[in-house]
């Protein structure tokens, strides 16, 4: 059983994963995840291994379930991101472990730092967001890099994990870096550390300052997007009701429609290019998108509109 | 009292998601949520809510606020992923609210869809990855179609939230020739749909034929990266221990060491590019990167390696 503990607390543990450590013979983890839980332990085997010690812990995970063994192998947020369940997958494929065979695994989801955070400083990913490690233990850096520039570029909100360690000082500072290209200095910045945890910190910061504060191996950073903001404490990224409605009123701007595309989404857009008169490298460059994918929709016949029916009208975030 | 309720499955709730309906006066929540938890709203004032009344659903809570009511806003997932958080502090804003004000605001965290599908299908997350929805309700298209083209090119695993409706079925389209623009037709694809209730369902395919597939306003579409695979029914996404150890010997490979930065990695690719004699252009074009930023790294002197201290050296994904 691979168990995420979400944020760590027992309230936000959910019925699940503690359904699983309290079934499991033998507990596995990181001794600060397994400190986190130590008060449902007793009885039990308990194997505490160092941080670089993952593919280890599933070894271990994997020798004590062949011994007929309940094993839980247990991570802090969600088992699957940046978590056990990749390493332990890899370990027992070459094993020759199958899903056939008596050994049966369960992956347990919880809560990720990025959505525990994310709770704690407000709503910032009301729109689209991305996770990106800063560390370069196993990843080379030109991959990190383009990801930090593809992500700066194309406006999403980002959450930064493993942003700094005692040895890694500098990644942090090339992500401020690459996103000061695209991104103004005064974006939003929220830096959690130990989520609802005993020794929570939150600092709200911007992206021009965010490298002079306390960031450290148990900090999450939030970056919001173009349109994220802070008020009273509270970081907020809209969801874009104000590309439809009035705020005041309520009411649907011209030409928009509660329940249909906005007059901009796909089918607006491809007959507004169409109609443009203009070539695909003007669009291109209009709509900051690659020529080539202009060109392939021009040289494509416009579909005429679908047929309104009421019936079919009904959608989330209309 | 913000509850992201998780997949819906009760097994799945978090105690303080659970706590939080107990306590509640009023839960009020998109129907097909409200049914999810349907035995846990006994004696309590419920109202229900269509698709398109998200920001109906905040006034509706403000209001019983105000009355001294404890209300539960469910959403399933996190409640801050394309959530109800977000529409819910802009109307707060709107109606002159702060958080020192006797209303107060709690956001109960939960495992969010990309999450939850990723736990079903194996662990394609274990790497950087992405949530981005299809839909252009609320988002023009030109904002969507940069995002897909920039995470595409990167290589991010990700997520497709409201990939197709009965109206919106175009987009998923449009979203693989984006893809296909920098990814193999050969891409590991899971749809899950419905995940953790009654009719989930999973199924494998490949970045080319993904259109093909049964996809819904209830399915999450997972696109791995360059290394996902898909072994035994189970969708990988490797961590990248390979680039570090010898996977069979598990020793690490010359010039490699555990608990250090990659020799690729931020320092040693720095290093590396120095003494490269290339210039900014040329770099530029070999790492896939920015010329200017490239230039902007080559213009400052190098700094000399940290001191080794074995003190330092542990650290997390090592």
């Amino acid at each position: 059983m691979l168990v995420g503990l979400g944020p760590g607390s027992h309230a936000h543990l959910s019925a699940r994963a503690r359904a699983a450590i309290a079934e499991a013979d033998t507990v596995i983890g990181y001794v600060t995840y397994i400190r986190l839980v130590a008060d449902l332990l007793e009885g039990k085997e308990v194997i505490r291994k160092s941080m670089t010690e993952e593919l280890d812990r599933a070894v271990e995970a994997f020798e004590r379930a062949r011994q007929g063994k309940r094993v839980a192998l247990i991570s802090s947020g969600d088992a699957g991101v940046y978590g056990m369940a990749g390493p332990t997958f890899e370990v027992l494929f070459q094993a020759g472990w199958t899903p056939e065979s008596d050994i049966e695994v369960e992956i347990i989801p919880g809560a990720s730092a990025i959505n525990t955070c994310a709770a704690l400083v407000g709503a910032p990913l009301t729109h689209d967001f991305c996770a990106i490690s800063l560390s370069d233990l196993l990843t080379p850096w030109p991959v990190i890099a383009r990801r930090l520039e593809a992500v700066a570029f194309s406006d999403f909100v980002v959450a930064l994990y493993n942003p700094k360690s005692g040895r890694r000082t500098r990644q942090i500072v090339e992500a401020r870096r690459l996103f000061l290209r695209h991104r103004s200095p005064d974006t939003p910045v929220a830096i959690v550390k130990s989520a609802y945890r005993p020794k929570q910190r939150i600092e709200f910061t911007t992206l021009e300052k965010m490298t002079e504060c306390d960031i450290g191996m148990l900090s999450t950073v939030l970056i919001g997007n173009s349109s994220t903001f802070i008020r009273h404490g509270l970081m907020v990224t809209p969801r874009g009701y104000a590309n439809k409605y009035d705020v005041d009123s309520g009411t649907a701007h011209e030409g928009e429609k509660p329940g249909r595309s906005l007059s901009s989404g796909l089918t607006g857009w491809l007959a507004g290019i169409h109609a443009s008169g203009l070539g695909a490298a003007e669009l291109a460059r209009i709509h900051r998108l690659p020529e080539d994918y202009i060109a392939a929709l021009l040289a494509e016949p416009l579909e005429s509109p679908e047929p309104l029916s009421e019936a079919a009208g009904e959608e989330a975030g209309a």
